[in-house]
């Protein structure tokens, strides 16, 4: 048998696969898909590679999905905390951002690319003020993004009205249509800072330019209170529900104040949710009632929010906080086993981002992939991976980070080699943000 | 002026001193003690250093205390997850944990101490059965350990009785009585597996041996339960209380069901509480009313209990959940800031070693101290090192661990060389640990 060509060839002792574990696996890579995968020995005697990376006592495992960040916001990273929701929105975070200016939201991205990849994060779905910028270094970084700017109904920088913003977002879905790694997502902030047209527009829209439709909604009890204020009495769910916004390509971020009837009109739209839990607790949101999500079946993704309200973008700290949290908060230690909070970190974060093939690693899918180091004390003796991956893991165990199949991050090794600078540059923004924040 | 002679001088770009933060810190260690820190150039000036360790852009901190774990139990990370405690304790820990042996207690302690000293932990309170192989090897490894034998009513294997568990103790008092990293604890496991007679003479012999008296103390509600059961009514606290328990020496663990009485008697007593917010949610115990602790002025420690509820010994995530659980849970940002959090898990850590000058980095102290590595992008940009070492810190940014000025690890290394054969060791336990749990 003549053997076949491949771009790459990765083993490890261990891997989680689609759905079941393997030791001393291969996994064959092709035009950025994962050609064949296996025992070592099966793959090494099918395919020949230019590139051979043997990771040793390593686990390799999808990339986790971010499935809801505001990227740039690293630049914020411990600008101010604990603090209540409203002091730090309008005396700390907008008056800085009233001076935002493309290279910064660049850089913020950069950085939290850089974060993200270090930790084992392959994906993310982000929204921000000049997204333009996060998806052009997304494009050029090399990872997965699914994004969209801010929608308000005041003015922002990217655009001066409803209309204007429906324009960017029509020739940004141009740009990127065929564009495998980068795709757009509507993302009109709340049901609170927005208005009844644009919500239903910019859902048109999302159908039009068939993209998801992401939106922030029922965060908090004060967002709740102010929506039965403003709409009859309607809390947000309902009043998302009235204009048409519960359908399944709608994607609710946050979703901790909530009734049993509003869980039910979640499931029955097919709609998802992204959980936030890192966020949720230091914006002292509250605990969302996430085993009821899983038990009415919704489709549960994880996210990390931005980093000036986490304060990092550590998707295994998210991952395992989404498991332990629902136990605490439900007194019941079944709840949000770690086979399900893997599968909210992987699979369900890869239909948030209209791209279910990522997520599992398996033939045909794209090789978004990363690998832990087995050899670091606290993921030893290994007993489960899966386990060790949502419970016991460090996202600085990641030793190799890979999109279709390419390497973003190995071993300390960030590949675009930009690393440095942009740490540099990021340092020097402290003095302005904080000159910003003071001359209120 | 003649240069003074230290051991090593360590410096960085920041540190976390007393009190305050400072940039471009150096510290001159002699003896094992803080001799000397301030400016580089100011420190450089004064003192002549056999070593010189110029870290960079990094953040000297304290270490952080774990102040209550079970460290042997890294043996067993993993083996069994997401059960109702019950079943966890009696089908799957009790079943293997009746086949200990001092070398697996040895091995599983080696372990976590280089999980710990690996994450920026660099004192801890423990409790396990065979514990005289914890103390050893903290003796052997360099970290620094306040530690007791587990005491039960029932038979154990350090021990036949009471009697036998007293005299254990005395002879371990009189052995480490003056060594500088190691002392014992008084280690009444619970109220539920002890007896009057035994809590009230642990109390006692704690008094005579003057050491502090640490045990798990309403844990759950069904702790509480059982206890009002068996006690004619009462709580645990207030059982506890009833035979004299509630002292400045006591410290009680875990304390998540509890009434505003309770907590008022505990303030009254000078006990300490430890909060291990992490195993409280992985178990389902539940969340501890840490801002109420606080409020009433109680000293308040951080743990991460033992690796197999947890599934780690990484105090960063325990310090951060300490901080954003309070919040989340009252729906109050300002509770437990991040200040309030880094002296939970350095200086009330300290508090619950009996060592009260470790935890912070001044003149005279022990020289227990770590670096996180400032160059990885979750602690990018950097605009206040509290907020950092808190809510953005990864327990791997830690690049050095130093105890009594002695480094146990720094860059990847561990000091005593005998790293990979315990990982090694640890892993063959694997199929043993398995056949006894099938034994069943």
């Amino acid at each position: 048998m003549s053997l076949q060509e491949c771009d790459t060839i990765v083993s490890a002792s261990n891997a989680i696969l689609d759905g079941y574990t393997d030791t001393d696996v291969a996994i064959a890579i092709r035009d950025g898909l994962i050609a064949d995968l296996g025992k070592k020995g099966d793959v090494i005697a099918k395919w020949q590679s230019k590139n051979e990376l043997d990771l040793g006592r390593a686990l390799l495992m999808p990339g986790l999905i971010n499935a809801h960040t505001h990227v740039p916001m690293t630049f914020l990273r411990g600008f101010a905390d604990d603090l209540p929701l409203m002091d730090w929105l309008t005396k700390h975070i907008f008056p800085v951002e009233a001076h935002l200016t493309n290279r910064i939201v660049a850089l913020g991205a950069r950085l939290g690319m850089y974060e993200m990849m270090r930790g084992g994060t392959t994906g993310f779905v982000d929204s921000y003020l000049l997204e333009a910028n996060v998806l052009e270094e997304a494009d050029k970084m090399g990872m997965r993004c699914v994004a969209g700017e801010a929608v308000f109904a005041f003015p922002s920088p990217a655009y001066p009205n409803w209309e204007a913003a429906a324009d960017l977002y029509r020739a940004q879905a141009e740009k990127y249509r065929n564009h495998s790694r980068i795709k757009l997502c509507m993302m009109p902030h709340s049901v609170y800072t927005t208005s009844d047209d644009i919500l239903r527009q910019s859902m048109e829209l999302a159908q039009e330019l068939d993209i998801m439709y992401h939106i922030h909604l029922s965060e908090s009890a004060g967002e709740v209170a102010q929506s039965k204020e403003l709409h009859q009495g309607m809390r947000p769910v309902e009043y998302a529900k009235s204009l048409g916004l519960l359908t399944n390509r709608s994607i609710f971020a946050h979703m901790v104040d909530l009734t049993d009837q509003e869980l039910d009109w979640v499931a029955e739209s097919g709609a998802q949710i992204v959980h936030n839990p890192v966020s949720n607790l230091k914006l002292a949101s509250g605990i969302a009632p996430v085993a009821d999500m899983v038990s009415k079946r919704i489709s549960v993704a994880i996210g990390t929010d931005g980093a000036a309200s986490n304060n990092s973008l550590d998707m295994f700290e998210s991952m395992k906080l989404a498991a332990i949290l629902a136990k605490g908060a439900m007194k019941d230690a079944t709840v949000i086993p770690a086979e399900m909070a893997f599968k909210m970190a992987t699979q369900e974060g890869a239909r948030a981002m209209m791209k279910p093939d990522v997520g599992v690693l398996k033939i045909g899918a794209p090789a978004d992939m990363i690998a832990l180091d087995l050899n670091e004390p606290n993921v030893v003796p290994l007993y489960n991976e899966i386990s060790h991956a949502v419970y016991a893991s460090n996202a600085k165990d990641c030793i190799l980070t890979m999109v279709e199949g390419k390497v973003l991050y190995q071993n300390g090794t960030y590949a675009d080699g930009l690393y440095a600078e942009t740490v540099a540059e990021m340092q020097d923004l402290v003095q302005w943000a904080r000159s910003k924040a003071n001359s209120l």
